[in-house]
Order: structure tokens, then sequence, then C-alpha cells
């Protein structure tokens, strides 16, 4: 697409989108802590970029009130909170110029698997967001895409997952062959990489972006599940495998950086009784893992917004840390206290959607 | 306040805001002929200068069906579509920054004589609008103004009529004097020019943007009722003495170009009946006139686009322009045909507001 593409997480941002949350069957107790931890989210970022908070009308006061002053907050409305998934991708050409492309979201999954229903004003929100930029969209509505199902380097490789980008919730009449060809378009890219899976459990299919994603050119942080027993385990070791056998669009080697996962973390009794019921939605237990990752973190331009699930994951937290701020030596690690957004189904990652620094008109 | 003024609408702008016309109590038949009138009114002045159209998150897909794609849509909700009186007012200081004030909007008179109840969305519009824009605002909430109620040379002048200031709905606690210095607070002013009144009927307690406008510096635009039998003659005439006997606030004297009135329009009984039925809301009818007058115009960069009301008035349809572009040299002179937009209660002037030229952040 005319030398537009999709730049790696770890270069420059002009800023940040995140939505704030608002339903109750997929935020406990009427959303109120994960608000706040969105907050945090958005005030840890917004060290370093501008950020804009995208609410309902119903929720916007409650947004302006809740995030600080420097933090922008625009009218929007939406199915939900997952501003990675239906924002626009954001391509630039050489000049600066910046597009976004419009795929089609349906949920995860749609009436074959998706986890709601309509979803109607999600997908609506990437071409109000490029209306909101006032920047040109690029057509790839009859694509299902989200955002969270890739991570880029920026110089043409995409990391994608076998179990998400396969599911036959997505794009069911199209080969691998096919799809690998309109992703490429998309983000204006020659190469994909195939992980098999994600995180088991993880509700999206097993989005990439909870398990590998590029910290910068001929680098990836991967999800590492050190217990042997565990079923994650094989599927790390699979994704290593074809990390270790894998070279980046420009034909190198791409080190890989080990994150270890946190001890299994389940919802307490009470954090289940906090949602309320929603036809079609997940039934949430105590006894399903949630999927917690320490990958599902935000490259902000000189932050790096992490998630942190404290208790008995407190030397994990600092163990991650420390791996992430050695993957990272220019950048301030924030830890964030994400149990309220991974509750939701996700976390810092998948609430967050980088705008690359481009040229503005006018 | 800071040195931050009011520039005239005649000077530089980056844009214009109109919001999207929804409420079928306002406006006939579903809003269908008010909205492709909107769409006019946008198109015409984009031709010169960005246009942001404000839409609710129901009516967002209509509104980019209808608008060209060069004309910016934004999710916004608001309780009817005059961007005139509910945007904030925008002031730039000498280094070109902007802020937006915010003045509190109570629907022309508040629980006393104002025209629908709630106002809440309209009286958010112009904190959400300086959060879209990304400026600061400055917090006039305790006092009532709409944008509509004033008009500025940018050199510390403003035009207003007693009818509406003084009104009872909007602050009544204060004195004439004391609302003089509010006004010339938030506009950046020193002297206030009260003009009698306005157009008679006009809903808004005769705003002085339906009657006389400034121009440029040192010149306003007069509408002008030249039936002397007519008591709107008798307002005319009053408001031309004050402005002949009136300086600017550099001591200097005004010019006064008069714009005559078009014949007395009025609803057809198809139009009434297109009107759904609000509890407060004036009630229409075909014997009372309506607040025609061409002065309602916008001045935009490099065009003027004012309302032509056709019929019986085509001839002074045609004189009106013919004087406005005697006014605006250096303008196209864009009419367009308003009488839907002057049966919801105002015209063109009442549904735009200009963003001066201003200097942008990052």
């Amino acid at each position: 697409m005319d030398n537009y593409r999709f730049p790696g997480e770890f270069s420059p941002h002009s800023g940040c989108i995140i939505i704030f949350p608002e339903r109750s069957d997929s935020w406990q107790y009427g959303a109120i802590k994960a608000r706040k931890a969105f907050a945090e989210v958005a005030s840890a970022i917004a060290k370093s970029e501008k950020v804009t908070v995208l609410a309902s009308a119903k929720q916007y006061d409650n947004a302006r009130r809740l995030m600080p002053p420097h933090i922008r907050v625009v009218e929007m409305s939406s199915d939900d909170a997952w501003a990675r998934d239906v924002s626009p991708s954001f391509v630039v050409n050489d000049k600066g110029d910046m597009r976004g492309v419009n795929w089609s979201f349906n949920a995860w999954g749609g009436l074959y698997d998706g986890l709601y229903f309509p979803w109607d004003k999600d997908d609506a929100i990437a071409l109000k967001v490029c209306d909101l930029l006032d920047i040109d969209a690029y057509d790839m509505s009859d694509f299902v895409l989200e955002g969270g199902s890739i991570s880029v380097d920026g110089i043409g490789t995409v990391l994608t997952t076998e179990a998400c980008l396969l599911s036959k919730g997505r794009n069911p009449d199209l080969s691998r062959a096919e799809i690998e060809k309109r992703v490429c378009e998309g983000l204006g890219a020659e190469k994909v990489i195939w992980l098999p899976g994600g995180i088991l459990g993880d509700e999206t299919n097993e989005h990439v972006d909870n398990i590998c994603v590029f910290a910068g050119e001929q680098r990836v942080l991967l999800s590492w599940c050190e217990d042997e027993n565990d079923p994650q385990h094989e599927v790390c070791k699979a994704c290593l495998s074809v990390l270790l056998n894998s070279t980046d669009a420009k034909g190198r080697k791409i080190e890989v950086i080990k994150l270890p996962m946190p001890k299994p973390v389940y919802m307490t009794k009470e954090e289940v009784e906090g949602l309320d019921y929603c036809f079609g939605e997940p039934t949430r237990d105590t006894e399903s893992r949630l999927s917690a990752s320490y990958v599902n973190l935000y490259i902000g331009n000189k932050v790096v917004v992490m998630p942190a699930f404290g208790g008995e994951n407190e030397d994990c937290d600092k163990r991650a840390q420390q791996i992430v701020a050695e993957a990272f030596p220019d950048k301030e690690i924030i830890p964030i206290y994400a149990r309220d957004i991974l509750i939701g189904g996700g976390n810092i990652h998948c609430i967050t959607h980088q705008i690359p620094l481009y040229r503005k008109e006018g």
C-alpha cells in the first residue's frame, strides 16, 4: 500500500488511545476498580506522550473527573474498552504522512465464538478515530483483524498466532496464504511469522500480544512458562522453536528474551459475583486460570508500562520488571497493579493503542 | 484575562464547528431537510477552512454519509444543534495560544423562559470541545452567555442587546455594570455597546447576531426594516441611533451598513405539522413571523455564507447578496437556501462557530 507501513511500537509515538471501561459484565462491581487501573495506566503513559481517553456520553463526566487534566477525554461510544483491538492500525510513509487501516472487528469471533453481541459500536471506532485525527482511512473492512493479534517490527515482519488468525470466527473462507497477503497489505509488511498459539484460555483465541511482542528490531519478548507440567510450557516451547528457526523480513536472526510468567491467577468468588450477566459472554468462575502475562505491556516514548499481579506474585513481578528494564535500558519501567484489567480479559497492551509520530497538516 | 481576546469573526480561522441537527421538535419532519441545509452550509464553509461536524452516537453514521469526506465528523452528544451558542468562546493571545471560555448555557433562559429542558448535554459541549482541540478552558461557568448574544471586533468592543443580556432568565442577580464586566473579562474586551433589542419574535430574547454583527473593525452590518408600519422598523432605528452615537473601544466611529430584511416569512401548515411536540418548547404556528434576517451569516476565510429565503424574497435575496458582496469584496458570497434552518429558530450564524487561527502544540 504505497510504502505505508506500521511502525514498531518501540518507535516514537505522537500519542496513545485508551477507552474508558463501562460494561458491567466485563468489569466487576460496575467497573469502579477497572477505571482506576485504566486511569493509572493512562497517567503512566502520559508521562511521555499525549493520551486520549474515549468515553461514552454517559461516562464522559466520570472519565473527565477520574483522568488528570493533561489527559484528553473525547466522547466516543464503544461496546467495551479494548483500544488495541478496535483502533485503526496506524501506518506511515517515508514523508511522515499517516493513515489508519480500517479492519473489520467482530468481537473476537463474531457469531461463531465472539465474546459479545452486538459489536457495531466497536467496529465503527476505527473510522471515527481516523476522523478524529483527521487522517485518511485505508479500507480493509472485508477482513477481520484485531490489533492485539499482530506484533510488528516496522521493517516488514509480522508476528501472529495460528490459533487466532486461522480461527473459524474470523476469516474462515481464506487460506493461510490469503490471510498472510491481506495482513501484509494492511500493515505494509512482507513476512508473517506464525507462532502456534498464545496463552491458554485467552478468550481472544490466543492473541500474540499476550505471549510474544517485538521489543525492537530483531528482538522479541516471549512469555515463558517454567513449569514443565503445565500445558502452557509446551506452547511456549513450540513458540520458541519457531522463533529460533525464523528470520525477520530482512533475513536476520531474532533474539528471544524470555519473560517468565506469573504463578497462575484465579478470580475469587467475590470477584466472580461482581460481574453482571450478559448473554453470550463466557462465564467466569474461580477455577479457570486467567491469562496473566507480563508480555502484555505498553512500550511508550520514555516509559514501559507493565502489569504487576501482586500477592504471591510479588517476586515474579520484580523479576519480570528486572528483565524488562534490561530490555529497555533507556526507558522508565512503570508497573501497574493490573488484576482489575486482567479480570476483564486482557491487560495493559490490550487497552492501549499507540499513535506513531507523524506529520500533521494545518 | 492575560491578554487573551476574542478575535473578530472576520479574522483568519483555523476551522469551524457545526452540530448535526436531530431533535424532531426543532426540525420538521425528522430533520431531514434541515440536515441537507446544514450539509450545504458545511460544504460552503469547507471551501476555505476545516469544518468539524459534531454528531450524536445515534446520528454519527448518518452525518458521516451526508457530509463530504473532507469534512470531519466527530461524535459528541448535544441537546440541539446551535454551535454558536454552546461552543466555547475562543480567545487567543499575541503569541497565538488559544483557550476556550466556558460560559454557562441554560437553553436561552433556563427555567424562566428557556426553550427546552434539560440542557445538560449542550452545557457540557464547551469543555468537550476544549478537550477535543486540546486547549485550556477558562472558567466562566457562573455566568450565562451564548455566543450568539455577542459580536466582537477583536480590538476590545462588544456588541450586544439589552433584550437578551438583561433578560430575567440569564443573570438576573447581576447589574448591567456587573454583566458588562463579566462579558469583557471572558472576551478580553473593554467596551460594550448595548443595542436595545434584536429581531422581534426571536426566541433567543433577541440575540445580537440576528440584527447586527461586526463585518470588520469600525464596521457593522445592521438588519434594516424598511416598512415604517412594521414594529421592527422602530427597533432597527433605535439600534441605528445607538450605533451612530457610539465609538468603538479605540474611540473611533462605526460605519453602519444597512442590510434590508426579507419580506415576512411564515411557516406553512404542513411545516407546523411536521414538528414533534416537546413540553416547554414554544408552539409554532402559521401566524407568527419567523425571525428571518440576512445578518445571520458566517464570515469564513474566503467565503461569506449567507441565508437566502427564495420564493417572494428572491429579489430581497439578491439585493442582500449584493450589499454583502460590497462589504466583503475579497470573499466569495455563497447564498444557501435557509428556510429549513430558519424554521428551527435561527440561521447560518447560529449553527456555526469559527475557531480562530492559533498555534497548535505537538
